[in-house]
């Protein structure tokens, strides 16, 4: 199995305090590492706009330290590799944060985010924080049938959600309105991922899931989370084809819709490969009538170097294509419009 | 050896123009590609300022495809994979820039790029064509002593002069002072590399150098090149000392100098990884009296999925520091600033 069992470390126990010193003394422009081991804005925003805030566990790099910045989150709570921060600490980056406008705190559902931020929300509430709102994102269609969307895993597409929100907060949208739109992109975005090579754990050096030389899994989670499918290698036409159509299916996407389109890269994906895998999304989108406003491909949230993709659609109005294309200055997501 | 052999491809012969096709449908606001495979700017500079051109073997992805942009490229020439455009594609590369003001045609030193780009200047003078000038770039320490830096290899460290020199030429900067400006970046930069594996040649499937699975190697080239040191894994902190001190003592740089620092995921390192050796430079730097203006920690030019890295410095005055920061958006490289 092509895994990568060696890591470019020290001690495996320092590796996110190590990170985190490492990026911070990169982007000082950008970003502070705080005391309590927080990323936030070099520049906060004004009291008067609603600031973002975001926990995740580490090993998903650029997601989402990189996306902390004017245009996009004011906060990250990064956990250990893996593991959604604890309950305290999430309340820590609330407090961090914390501007006259209010708070919305975003979870990537998974079991333990959503648990250590309902926990973090009830302590907000009991020191008598006011203006802190939580709003759920998932997208991923393998992980939950239709109807039961709640249920659903957040997965690369959750991308649109932190683009579009990062500038609708920068325009003074009240906490109601910020999380409305939210929910709003959520709502119209479906991903679906697929990978041909696990990843190994950072600390263990283990292969986090189990796949042949010449099989690849579609449907699996961030953390190798099983999938709905797992086969033989096919051609990028053909994987293409299996992952557009039930992501079309399950919105449904429409001939006459308009959409962002994100080809994320789990790993080690070469952009040559997203390239041609894009160039039958397009075909197909075109064939279905499907209008695409903007498409990217890159690594924006990532499972270690875990070979594979994430194919995300987000069906969008005027509103949301203004609030894509608005700037953006994260480490490493950046928009120039 | 953790080598991927397996790629979503279609036809291994039809990579590069699939790649094309999907790349220029991903980025239609940014490029457009021609009806003889060159990526241009979808708005041209006006004619009064100097068009940059590079060619390049393709598979370097984001190199050099998603460099052309407002404040970078205006033509990129795609050869095949790992293979330089032929002299009558990048005299084709040349006149689809082609304004008053003149052609900048940069050359990342290797053998057949710098042949190929002689013989098509030179057609280029028998065809009449005015103002064309080429610079050659380098920047790899392993590849020939000091003293004899025309004889180096081009690898990541140009990304500080396709950053630069494409902000220059934005000022309206004359060809003679665009040429003068490369020059003074490349002789201002100097890099070295480190892989952990090899990659897989896109076509074949097979490894494009050996390299024992607790093996590592220092100095090769974006081909695999033959490198200074093959040994036994390391850690970070051991691996950027051992790479640091020869960078340090090349140019020299000294205590007071002010640097840009870059550190180039060849492919499937992490941005964790990458981190935590950052975190390390930026120790020794300052230890070491040199004051760091910006890093910049990502994939800008990679060797498919190779994992490894390399370490760049470059030593910047005001000038460059000014060019360094401002804006640029090709599709896959943003500057807000």
């Amino acid at each position: 199995m092509a895994v990568r069992t060696k890591k470019l470390i020290n001690n495996p126990q320092n590796i996110v305090p190590e990170m985190l010193e490492g990026f911070a003394a990169a982007y000082p422009n950008i970003v502070r590492l705080t005391d309590d081991g927080l990323i936030v804005r070099r520049t906060p925003k004004p009291a008067n706009k609603v600031a973002l805030v975001i926990g995740n566990g580490s090993g998903h790099e650029p997601a989402m330290i990189g996306w902390v910045g004017p245009g996009l989150f004011d906060v990250n709570i990064p956990g250990d590799i893996f593991a959604a921060p604890g309950p305290g600490r999430i309340l820590a980056g609330i407090k961090a944060a914390h501007p006259a406008a209010g708070v919305l705190l975003c979870v990537s559902h998974h079991a333990g985010d959503l648990m250590n931020a309902e926990a973090a929300l009830e302590e907000a509430e009991d020191e008598g924080l006011e203006n802190v709102e939580m709003v759920v994102l998932y997208d991923d269609i393998s992980s939950a049938p239709k109807g039961r969307e709640p249920e659903r895993r957040g997965t690369a597409g959750l991308f649109f959600t932190w683009k579009m929100l990062g500038a609708f907060a920068e325009t003074g949208a009240d906490l109601a309105a910020c999380k409305a739109l939210a929910e709003k992109v959520r709502d119209n975005t479906r991903t679906l991922s697929m990978a041909l090579t696990p990843c190994a754990h950072p600390i263990t050096g283990e292969p986090m899931f189990e796949l042949g030389d010449d099989e690849i899994e579609i449907g699996m989670g961030v953390h190798g989370e099983a999938g709905m499918y797992k086969g033989k290698m096919m051609s990028a036409d053909e994987t293409v084809a299996r992952m557009l159509g039930p992501i079309l299916e399950d919105l449904p996407f429409r001939a006459g819709d308009e959409v962002c389109v994100l080809l994320n890269n789990s790993g080690s994906l070469t952009l040559m490969e997203l390239s041609i895998l894009h160039r039958r999304v397009a075909q197909l989108l075109g064939e279905s009538g499907i209008k695409i406003h903007r498409s990217w491909l890159g690594a924006y949230a990532t499972t270690q170097e875990m070979s594979g993709f994430g194919l995300s659609l987000c069906r969008v109005d005027a509103q949301l294509k203004n609030l894509y294309d608005a700037p953006a200055n994260g480490a490493w997501f950046k928009s120039v419009g």
